[in-house]
């Protein structure tokens, strides 16, 4: 008689667990997608690498997925947006630094002619990264990227930057994640630029992001220990750099790789070459009104060898204005 | 009655499950532990973390725990085990390298006479370092390691080395991720030394070892990629470098951080100074009968700074002869 007033008890948690489990798996996966090939392409993957017995199965423990951030994960024009983060931190800092009214790029910036500082090449940008990447602790620097993302808006939307993320994208981490993958993102962006909000945008941790980094060093001040950072490059995360700092920091070979341009190339040959069932899927900004459209030919995001790549190879392309139903989550 | 069919059908499993969870939690957990105030500071600590409402409370993502590997998980003497594996693999070597007969460090090595190859300090075993862990592939090298800790054994135990794993501190990992702890190595032995057998001796995935590295780079060979390992230091894992590697690979402040000598130190600190519980412990080795006793002077694993600073601030210092009830599994 107990035993049956106990069951009886229990029978409906156990059966709302039941429920619950199957109406996850009944919702559909990727809503923002539009159904095609490149969303069917994804399905048919995940299924594959997590079919208990099946010939393809990949334990939870393998099932890395990677991902470029700029224009893979969010917007990355009109210039990258760790770029526009400097330019405002040099405006910021401007009346700290008298000697920067004396140096052209820095003296552009302040009177807002950004043509003027781009003309300067690599070598400008670079000084201008270390100006306003270096010389502070790393928890200064975590505050400092917070507060910028608080009131920067990007100049076409208006909004903020960490709104300019792609909801298909974040729709597919999730996805990812339920089915029991790791998501990493693996960036030619400062790790430091990323932690601060990625988590909250992308529900990707600290630990499982990679990225460029600059030079660090341990230090005592007042008894209390710091990391400064410096203004030396320590590693640039981007081409050859992403598989080899995939091998630095995951110490496994991904499965599931996501990239939108030719810096990602290396990092998709490095996961299609893996055993076993492979992803290798690519962005393709092909959306004017509601992005931008851009590929062989841009400064930004050049997607060219990559492109044919993928296309030799039959890996997935999204084609943004057919493939996604919404661009960002602030749009209908 | 269709309710009451499914509901007795259900409830063995649903009981079950009760009775697996309360069997768990009556498990002491550490059982190669005595009762002593480390063990108990153990205990202390992660009730205080994981006790929901608490005031010191904190969350699972933030549960970060890190470990030094040599003298700390498992032991380093009478010289680390990196050490032998560059030494077995100059022998083995040799035949191909005629030209090592003149270089004296490595002509020591070849005749046995490792006091001789140890007169020669740091350059040479830096020169050894670079000759027996670069210029292969890093696949290649996993194999090599592999290899040699299927064949290789300890010079006093006859065991292999990766059987050298101090079982408390086995039981330690597994019961901080049984509560919820990510559990994380940060050593300065090489990443691509350690990943191939700590998932398999420590749980911990190739994605948490955090260590030294040499510099890599992807390369295309016969139309696939590769990962070539460079005879050049990219990054030492020791000391105030923990930190940095810390502050790099994690991107979180640890809040529990375990170590065994001065090289730890700054870890021990920089997890020290955050925001609120923390735990730091020191393995201290008093025990020269199961394994050995060493400290202030001893040149491997020496522990002087850091016991003054774990007396002062009344860290935990685990008394290896006193505190645990077995060293390694083997132990009867």
């Amino acid at each position: 008689m107990r035993r049956t007033i106990i069951s009886t008890m229990m029978m409906p948690a156990c059966l709302f667990l039941l429920v619950i489990t199957q109406a996850h798996a009944q919702t559909s996966p990727l809503p923002s997608w539009n159904d095609g090939k490149a969303k069917q392409s994804v399905i048919d993957f995940v299924k594959r690498v997590t079919t208990k017995g099946g010939k393809e199965f990949v334990p939870v423990a393998e099932r890395i997925a990677v991902f470029d951030n700029d224009g893979t994960l969010w917007a990355e024009q009109p210039m990258y947006f760790q770029l526009a983060f400097a330019f405002d931190r040099v405006k910021a800092l401007a009346p700290q630094h008298p000697e920067w009214q004396d140096k052209e790029s820095f003296a552009s910036l302040i009177k807002g002619d950004v043509k003027g500082v781009l003309a300067g090449g690599e070598k400008a940008l670079v000084e201008i990264i270390m100006a306003t990447h270096a010389g502070t602790t790393t928890e200064e620097f975590d505050n400092i990227v917070r507060d910028w993302l608080a009131s920067a808006k990007h100049p076409k939307t208006g909004r903020p930057y960490n709104e300019m993320i792609y909801q298909p994208m974040v729709e597919l981490l999730r996805y990812l994640r339920a089915n029991g993958f790791k998501t990493y993102i693996v960036s030619g962006g400062g790790v430091e630029f990323m932690r601060p909000w990625v988590e909250k945008a992308y529900g990707i941790p600290p630990e499982q992001v990679v990225g460029s980094t600059i030079k660090t060093k341990f230090e005592m001040r007042d008894g209390k220990p710091v990391i400064l950072r410096l203004a030396e490059i320590d590693f640039i995360d981007d081409k050859e750099g992403k598989p080899v700092a995939i091998n630095k920091f995951i110490g496994r070979r991904p499965i599931f790789a996501f990239g939108n341009s030719d810096g990602d190339h290396e990092m998709l040959l490095w996961t299609a070459a893996g055993r076993g069932p492979r992803f290798m899927g690519i962005v393709h900004h092909t959306d004017v009104e509601r992005e931008w459209a851009y590929d062989r030919k841009s400064s930004i995001g050049r997607l060219d060898k990559a492109l044919d790549e993928a296309t030799a190879k039959r890996w997935t392309v999204v084609d943004m204005k057919k493939d996604w139903k919404r661009v960002f989550a602030f749009d209908k």
